[in-house]
């Protein structure tokens, strides 16, 4: 691509390094910025800078935050003593978009991976114990990434919390909703016919 | 959506400005930037602020330019008798790409459109009088969309050259190399039979 001006062709190279934006893409969005006026472009600018210099993170859950507690751990309405964990904070939104979850979060901030070099001190592994040895936590629901690496950061906090007086519980795992038994992956169908569970006629 | 933080907020809804960004993408992308580190997205910013507000236009053609003359018009190597007049800077660097064509450009920035109120005196076609009437001009290739408003600015600018010493051409327009017959529509099939070329065995 031959583009004539080098500050056009350095905003379309930052543009391009966004994951899913191609060059050409990134040309159609610095020229779709080039016709805006200089008053939206700079706040466009005020806006992703400011979120990368001023955003904090939740003291006791990790998660984004404006201050020193996050929204969910600030409420008076959240139970505090039912603390999900979850990899990432794309994890937590998910959970809390479902509206069905009225507990807290821990943010890991990713799982035990000994081949991307990712051990337990490099995760909010330590501060989840202080919270549960703090009292306050009565069950933890474990909603991580079912791989082997998930499994592992789930057994080794058991292994941490097994003194602990605290209920482990992880998501059930099994066929998705509208999910066809034929395009199921055997370790799902497998698995979900081993932990089977009793049929409630509600 | 629920997003947590209102400084997260506030960069997604600038990210879902861009064209073909949704809030999800603009939620991924704004993600993605909270993982770089604080200097990586500073000069991310800066090379968008800095592009739109130090970008200058060419005073010949109004192409994007660094300076006062265009790579373009500003070349020895290229032919400034032969002009081809394009609605956008995207058309002429379309053109660009092609690498077959060796003159130089003029950008009107958009066409005659009354339904959209843009009249004559919105377009920078009275520099491209002044410079057909500086005499340096042979030859116009009018490159424009092959619709009424297209065909209406060609018309009104052969009216306003009808006396200066200038040819005026159009891009040759027909069935696409590579395009299928049955498939073509019926405008362009029925145009590239009226404009029929003579058959030269070469």
């Amino acid at each position: 691509m031959n583009i004539s001006s080098k500050l056009l062709e350095n905003a379309v190279n930052a543009l391009a390094t966004l994951p899913g934006i191609g060059k050409k893409s990134a040309l159609r969005l610095a020229l779709h910025l080039l016709q805006r006026d200089k008053d939206s472009v700079q706040s466009f600018c005020a806006a992703i800078s400011g979120m990368r210099n001023n955003i904090r993170f939740c003291k006791k859950c990790h998660n984004l935050s404006d201050g020193d507690l996050c929204a969910v751990c600030a409420s008076h309405r959240r139970e505090h003593s039912l603390v999900c964990v979850v990899e990432s904070i794309k994890d937590a939104m998910a959970i809390e978009n479902t509206q069905q979850y009225n507990g807290v979060y821990h943010i890991l901030g990713g799982i035990i991976s000994p081949i991307e070099g990712i051990g337990p001190n490099d995760l909010n592994i330590q501060s989840l114990v202080e919270r549960v040895n703090s009292g306050e936590v009565k069950e933890i629901v474990m909603a991580l990434s079912p791989s082997i690496e998930g499994d592992t950061t789930i057994f080794y906090i058991s292994k941490l919390l097994k003194d602990a007086d605290v209920k482990i519980s992880t998501i059930a795992r099994g066929v998705s909703f509208g999910g066809e038994l034929e395009y199921t992956d055997e370790l799902t169908l497998g698995r979900s016919i081993v932990s089977r569970i009793p049929y409630k006629n509600e």
